[in-house]
């Protein structure tokens, strides 16, 4: 587990996987983890260390070896080949493509298997991947910031800073090992953020994408400076697209919801179809809410401030209010953490796993 | 200080201490804890378990022992007496009528003396009386009760319930160790609560009270069955306050700020005078708010639900916007708990030590 997490900011859109082999008598002979797609895989790179010595041996691996040619060939071929004798998989994996066909191949070849050790923390590192697998979607994480009266801002907007330096440092983390970073325009209007990972060292820029229904971004935003931008649109704004994209950004028409928004059924579509597998939504009090609304979000990471701005300041959620406290939008607290003067809670809405 | 603590729910308006006498190798002679004003001191208790065997013994005690005739002779004389040979004191007494005096008299009795160990604690364990020692007033502690979104009920008011039962029932602890509970006109019409301590063991009854300053107080209230409730107001009505008198409950007036409601700088006076140690304010977003505006919110008890009610629901704190973010009332965590799907953060405002 601890292999497959060095892959945390670089393996999209593949897993995180991590692989050991280990000797009947308990030596370590190899280990390895997935760095990059197109690169090997964890359990080739273990295998080469181990060398002669896998025949026999036990590999441990968090996901389930490949059985299919992709960008590299087949690991359970290489693992059968090397002579394991048998091979301990965290999870299955769910890919359409592999979905157990790696393990029966282990299996066939007379190689001994164990199916689920670890299982949860497997899933817990690839809940975008297996996300996406599974539901053709990324796994969106929203992130805000409030007061513990659940403010975000001053009535005019003013927001910096609500939280303190390590709270505005650990999102830089939770940007890091995204995929992709969501905002609107409506948070390009007001704060003209970046996005882009700084306080924190990172291995790979997320892409930053932003919900743009009518194509008002300036062009003038920080956001369009360096990396290219996905900027999602219901609008054809053929000159600005073609400026946007001369800079090297791409404009993404979608279908409209009713009211004329971006519809998110569709965004989450094409975002699983172009291999998105964590995004982190940093948005403002509409936004927040229609992800809600739309059961878009998967994960809440709050950061709650430990002050207080009073009822004029700026709500967490533009929601309409449930007919009943029942039914309001329940979350589970799965970790609460102190960030210098504030508390950081990570979410998961109760009605899913 | 395990000793002074079972004294929690009981010593008011004394404070709570603990002792023990422990003889020149180590061996326990006597442990005593203050039960009740008017019943004798925790180093009475110890002294006279003790016996003989006290004489040349140490005494551990939380407070410094007191050295005037209140409702019991003086602890000092009875050390003094008892032969002791040295006394080690958490907390000096801020009482004027102590303030190391006590200490002084053991002293010139030749009685070895530590003052010190363990202050911080002590001065935990009495925040309420030390308060009201050096400042006249009570400590008055906030408790609210919000979703993530700081949001207390339903616009309509629905608020049964936002939190769980186990947060539910931590609340009626703090009412159980305070000295009253108190509430306003707005709460009483809204929700009509008893509170009255219900779901936890409890020694004694806290006072109850309620801020009316127009004295619109049903008197078919919950609050006014069973034991006798404060009803502070600005307004004299003499046929309703005989009515409410005549059932055992007192009207207390006082003088009106600016707005026409009650004074609340003339109401902690009042507490303080009338030997109110510990204060747990039960309000709306209104009274939460001139609390906080007063500085009258020593310590801030917030029991946050994992859930989302949306910016029609109603506000914590009804606080006119500060004018910079750095100008918004600060708290420092004191502490997170988690009540079964509930967090409970204490707080204490920065401003303060």
């Amino acid at each position: 587990m601890r292999l497959a997490r060095k892959g945390l900011e670089t393996t999209t859109p593949n897993p995180r996987v991590g692989c050991v082999i280990v000797s009947s008598d308990g030596r370590l002979l190899g280990e390895g983890w997935h760095e990059r797609a197109g690169e090997p895989h964890a359990e080739i790179h273990a295998l080469r260390q181990a060398g002669a010595a896998a025949r026999g041996a036990t590999c441990y691996v968090t996901l389930e070896p490949c059985s299919h040619h992709g960008r590299t060939p087949p690991c359970a071929d290489a693992l059968v080949a090397a002579g394991v004798a048998r091979v301990v998989v965290a999870l299955q994996d769910p890919n359409p493509r592999v979905a157990g066909k790696g393990i029966e191949r282990l299996r066939q070849a007379g190689i001994a298997i164990d199916v689920g050790l670890c299982a949860e923390a497997s899933a817990e590192l690839n809940r975008g991947f297996l996300t996406r697998m599974t539901q053709g979607r990324p796994w969106f994480r929203l992130k805000t910031a409030a007061t513990l009266d659940g403010r975000t801002a001053l009535a005019d907007g003013r927001s910096r800073w609500i939280t303190g330096e390590a709270a505005r440092r650990d999102v830089h983390r939770w940007r890091a090992r995204s995929c992709l970073v969501l905002t609107t325009i409506a948070t390009v209007l007001a704060d003209d953020p970046e996005l882009t990972v700084r306080h924190v060292p990172c291995r790979r820029a997320p892409r930053r994408a932003v919900l743009d229904s009518t194509l008002r971004l300036p062009e003038s935003a920080r956001l369009l400076h360096g990396e290219p931008v996905w900027i999602f649109t219901v609008r054809e704004e053929a000159e600005k697209r073609a400026r946007l994209e001369a800079r090297g950004h791409r404009v993404i028409r979608l279908p409209a919801d009713a009211a004329g928004h971006i519809d998110l059924a569709a965004l989450a579509r094409w975002l699983g179809a172009n291999e998105i597998n964590e995004v982190l939504i940093e948005a403002g009090a509409t936004a927040n809410a229609a992800f809600l609304t739309a059961g878009l979000v998967d994960e809440w990471l709050h950061y709650a401030a430990p002050c207080v701005l009073g009822n004029q300041a700026r709500a967490l959620f533009a929601l309409p209010e449930p007919g009943t406290l029942e039914e309001a939008p329940r979350f589970r607290v799965e970790e609460t953490k102190r960030l210098g003067e504030d508390l950081r809670l990570r979410l998961r809405p109760t009605d899913r796993t």
